[in-house]
């Protein structure tokens, strides 16, 4: 089996760390354990082959073979395809995770992220539109409450869809909104305190760390210049 | 085969008419030359059923045997699967087309969506977080622009990818934001003039016209009653 290639920035800022969306994709392979090693691209001054991967400029995207994946979604999808650990192989059960899968990307992840866009903009400007923003996202976590009130994981086993859903309501636990979603809480806790995750954070985290070293070290040599 | 069945809402106010979910899968179908039936379920008063086949509350749902599915984009992948004219079998042809589908779901809906809420909400609050939402919307449409710009499709022939990207920037262009990016209207146009996509969209018109004439009944039931 060819090993796979994820490719993540080489550096972020604070406060992305341990959300970048690489993670999605080295829980679900640690998950499947499957041999994998990532690779790094220019957060700063991304270049054109960048978007030949990714016409988005962001990340993740990973290689299997001559296959060149972007997308989050795609990438899980294909990973659960290429394990018999994230997806069973039946119709039916294929096809719940698969809308699962869905609903996690855009039924759900689309009515938090405006949010964090507000919340990371340090904006609490009350307006009608902002208003439906929350309902909107209100009404989204409430449905997500009583679905997961009713089961441990989304489709029957642990499977993708879980990683995509957990990884989108920590997000929303991380700006304190999870407080009125017990069950909501219990499955992010529940999802995150698997080993495949632990490793995949601590992961992330340590490669984004490497990178403020190699920072370091080059301002270091800059002020050698400086000092020469 | 067994005749799929495609659940849309009974009614609709006149606003979402010509851009109500089913017509995602209305038109996959028809692409397809798959045989199918539209069933409905109220908008009004949601029954308890709703939400066993869509978690949320929404349309559409389409049941094929006796498997329900729900989410427009794992309707639509699902509906390429039992056809061979909407994604090509070829491992590599297969993968494009899923990475923009899910493109189309998670980096072009999610930033055109808050606009879409903010433009029915009448609301042009100029504020951070509003002009972070603007800011994003602006650069995943640069984006897309720079790739319509030189294909026809997004992957090889026409897929199941350009109905949902296609329906997605044409809300875009119900908003008149679309202007300055004449690949994606042109996009837009080529693949809104496909007579499976006038079909759909007629049909979804036909549809909800004929729930008003049957309130218009009821209205007409209601006054003989109150006459007598």
């Amino acid at each position: 089996m060819d090993e796979l290639v994820l490719t993540t920035f080489d550096w972020v800022p604070a406060m992305p760390r341990g959300f970048v969306r690489d993670i999605r994709v080295r829980w679900a392979l640690e998950e499947a354990g499957l041999p994998y090693r990532v690779a790094s691209t220019p957060f700063q001054d991304r270049p054109a082959k960048h978007f030949a991967h990714q016409p988005f400029g962001q990340v993740p995207w990973l290689l299997d073979g001559d296959i060149s994946i972007f997308e989050s979604g795609a990438i899980l999808l294909h990973v659960a395809e290429r394990s018999t650990k994230l997806m069973p192989a039946d119709p039916r059960g294929r096809s719940e995770v698969i809308e699962w899968l869905f609903a996690a990307l855009n039924s759900v992840e689309p009515a938090v992220l405006p949010h964090a866009i507000y919340e990371f903009a340090d904006d609490d400007t009350d307006t009608p539109g902002r208003q439906q923003l929350r309902a909107f996202l209100d009404k989204r976590l409430g449905h997500m409450e009583g679905v997961l009130a009713q089961r441990e994981w989304l489709a029957g086993e642990f499977t993708v869809a879980d990683i995509l859903m957990a990884d989108i309501l920590r997000l929303v636990e991380r700006f304190g909104e999870l407080e009125p979603y017990p069950a909501s809480r219990a499955y992010v806790e529940r999802a995150t305190s698997r080993p495949a995750f632990v490793k995949a954070h601590a992961d992330q985290m340590a490669h984004f760390a490497a990178a403020d070293k190699d920072k370091d070290k080059d301002k270091d040599k800059d002020k050698d210049k400086d000092s020469v």
